[in-house]
């Protein structure tokens, strides 16, 4: 009998999903064990190359990019304090192409956060990117495509990072099992991005009599608990402890089913083995897989999220917040197109990435008009849209370096009556304290609700329908952070804002993530 | 009882091919009877922007590449002496984007012909490029997308140059009708760029009792000569005027096949009808399409080309070449997958424009070994190559200023024993005569049988299976020319070569079309 680390990240968005597990069987025992030796930093040098690969992982053919021929793409292993280097070829023929490294807060190089046009310029095909930054600590991340679509193109793999040599995790295991989910389409991403609507996905493992143990969640310790399923959501990344109590020789089913939205499609399925069986004398397990809860059983989400707390000995957040900023979260038309709005307004990124814009000044990169930190106090939350016209905009929202600021996540009903979808949100740069959940519209004096005790760390929330999720943060990250829905098309389609802090401290920016648009321009103008 | 002129083109290729033809009928007439004004050449302002849209031309609904929303992109309509400005807008999420102009000779304007790393930077996602050049010579001409496969995702439209103001044309016809030939693939150009095999196309059109007086090719005036069908392959236009002598009310099949290969798809069929109803109140021809002729009668085909033999007044050719280039054309393997050679190279593009690096001296932007003007004088063209294994190179000719250039492009087996394929050629920025063809290898005494009479003027030519032909040119245009097979997916799998001329001539480069790699770094590099 042993215990494991099983590991969960999630990557989902779609409704035509027709497979939804990547599993990695990674049994080298992680433990170390008090050796007094200090702690030594390494770097991990790496090349990588983007390309497009036939890949059937549901027996049906399709284009998918892969890194270096493999797709789901290789798993990078450090520890924390470690430098990760990765030459970054794009071997694609006519697309540009970013790398963002979720989970890593990218403190002094926010030019590596990959984000096109946020952070930098997107690599032109044949031309090589270095993305350097530190593993600045412990947790099960992942790295991901962001520009278009491109990560349901397939474009991710795990990043995981290990408890500094010397160091101690806070629980025992014997191995680790780390799955990756994430959609998978039999449209191309073009064809995607011309106009899909999108969901959340919820994973959900009954795991036969395994009891899950979760103790991490986006890279932090939580209070440790026990369930037999769980709600992941896109962006989402869990570690449970399970222990191999059953027969030694029988097999498994996890199950993953959908959430959020009536699913079209079956579960899917996984098999977890005691025995190190290759794929192919691997036998089913002899009962029916695990039926998964009901899409609309919300109840059981909240449960799940409501015990996610911090773990003794997390930093606990400031006392009170310099700003507060409230987004209401809409699904509203432009010229007939579905969009989905912040405070009615929906995002498009400028051709000239933010960071090197405001890094420099330049004037005219991108539409200066300054989002709101409020939307109408009498909106109503229950009912469609009054008026469901929007706007676009740049939704940068400029945040004094080194101030604590709250953002209330407000979701409210969709076009369509009735209809009030999850939003499964990511903060890049940065952890925040998840303060609370609420019903309905966010009121002022919700914040003495506020949970200022155990809040556990994340980088990523959820919002419920009709409900209000609150984040607390310090801005203390010099550079240009996105934070928006993790669903691809939903960000696709406006559904995010962008958060500049301390632009000033933000070092020299490497030539090659501003070679691009206005900042291009003005390095080719440069005169000595 | 009218004539009309009848203009095809063609930029066919592949074997998944569902449809073919696109029919625009525009019944204006043009014939402009001798006004004795003076010609003022004008400016065509045009505003495009490049985007995805949905289209189903054959039913079924797919992604295609559109201009301003339309597919095909809009007619350009000029008179010989016009400038063009298109300020092209590239409105796709994530890829590059370039335009050529075919037929266009660009003299003076190298960076405006379109051809992504040759001539130009591929135009990033939400910047716009300003294309501007002189329409130089009246003629029937098309442009279309010049990066990966582009063009095969629908990003292709008319330009259609008429004779300056004043100026009567060789022949006379009481309206117009242009006809674009394109392939229809189902599959995406982000899979095909992956594999396809491909294959050029014959236009083969029985005009049911009317004949075609063909009577102009790539924008040249040709000897007149009169068929009931005709070839046409990829990259080719021509004119032809027919005779409306048939009853009022009859409508009567226009019947496209596939040439060079067995055809997997059923012709593609239009209807040429005297009224000018709208589609819904057209009647199908009573008769059956006609039947195309078999796909390799080639006999048949080479009867076509050799027909075509240059207008009265045509200039003709320099008596004697200072430069003979033999050109190999001929399949083989690198690392196991399948290439398109030229003396043994596949030809690879580099990051950084050619124009550019050439212009300024830029070293180590591209592979310096220069390629051959030879091939092994005892290879058998008959049988598949002995050593099928080849390299990848620049495959870039550097041409003498104002010299006299022949190039024989010969052909040979492929890979497999018994096939040898049609490949359709095209040299940008230039025409060129076409001196004559052959059966077999090509001898040294074979010059003496060159036609210098009344050689036709091109700017593709035709090479049949085992065969070679002959062309010659004045290198008189400074700048850096493709020279190409004009299927798509042979291009994509290195056919072709590029020719560097006079580049000490070209005046100084729009920014905008060199703002990548090795330029972009010299640009800003540059201290005043």
């Amino acid at each position: 009998m042993k215990s494991f680390l099983f590991t969960i990240m999630q990557l989902t968005s779609e409704k035509k999903r027709t497979m939804s597990t990547s599993v990695f069987s990674c049994f080298a025992t992680l433990l170390v064990f008090g050796f007094s030796s200090l702690a030594s930093a390494k770097t991990h040098h790496l090349h990588w190359e983007v390309s497009y690969m036939f890949a059937s992982p549901d027996c049906q053919e399709k284009l998918v990019m892969a890194i270096n021929g493999q797709f789901p793409g290789p798993t990078i292993h450090a520890k924390a304090g470690d430098t990760v280097v990765v030459e970054l070829k794009n071997s694609l023929p006519t697309e540009g192409v970013v790398i963002h490294w979720h989970g890593i807060k990218q403190i002094g190089t926010p030019w590596a956060d990959g984000t096109a046009l946020i952070s930098q310029c997107p690599i032109k095909p044949d031309e090589t990117f270095v993305y350097k930054f530190q593993a600045d600590k412990a947790g099960t991340y992942f790295y991901h495509g962001h520009y278009g679509m491109q990560r349901a193109a397939g474009l991710y793999g795990l990043l995981i990072v290990d408890v500094k040599e010397g160091e101690k995790e806070k629980f025992k295991y014997d191995g680790e099992i780390n799955m990756l989910l994430s959609d998978w389409y039999h449209q191309d991403i073009y064809t995607q991005m011309v106009g899909l609507s999108s969901n959340p996905f919820r994973w959900i493992g009954e795991p036969q009599n395994h009891k899950m143990t979760i103790v991490e969640a986006d890279g932090n310790y939580v209070d440790p608990f026990t369930v037999d399923d769980m709600d992941i959501y896109s962006g989402d990344s869990y570690s449970a402890l399970i222990t191999t109590d059953q027969h030694v020789s029988s097999n498994h089913w996890i199950s993953v089913g959908v959430r959020g939205r009536q699913p079209k499609t079956p579960p899917a399925l996984a098999i977890l083995s005691y025995l190190n069986n290759s794929q192919s004398q691997l036998e089913l397990p002899k009962a029916t897989p695990p039926t998964t809860p009901l899409w609309n059983d919300y109840t059981r989400s909240k449960s799940f999220s409501y015990k996610i707390l911090a773990a003794k000995g997390t930093p606990k957040p400031p006392k009170k917040a310099d700003r507060l900023i409230q987004l209401l979260n809409t699904q509203n038309r432009i010229d007939g197109f579905i969009k989905w709005s912040l405070n009615n307004v929906s995002m498009v990124l400028p051709s000239t990435p933010y960071l090197g814009s405001l890094r420099y000044s330049l004037k005219g990169a991108f539409d200066q008009k300054k989002p709101r930190d409020r939307f109408g106090a009498n909106y109503n939350v229950m009912k469609p849209p009054i008026n469901p016209n929007t706007t676009t905009g740049s939704n940068l929202y400029e945040i004094k370096f080194n101030s604590t600021v709250d953002i209330i996540l407000q979701n409210a009903n969709a076009l369509s009556e009735n209809v009030s979808e999850i939003h499964p949100w990511h903060l890049h740069g940065h952890d925040f304290w998840v303060l609370g959940y609420g019903e309905g519209l966010f009121r002022k004096k919700d914040v003495s609700r506020f949970n200022v005790e155990n809040a556990p760390l994340r980088n990523t929330l959820v919002i419920f329908p009709y409900g209000w999720t609150a984040i607390r943060f310090v801005a203390d990250n010099p550079g240009v952070w996105a934070f928006h829905c993790h669903i691809e098309p939903h960000l696709h389609m406006g559904m995010g804002v962008v958060l500049a802090e301390g632009i000033e401290l933000v070092k020299e920016i490497p030539k090659d993530a501003i070679s691009c648009g206005k900042t291009a321009n003005m390095l080719m103008n440069q005169h000595g």
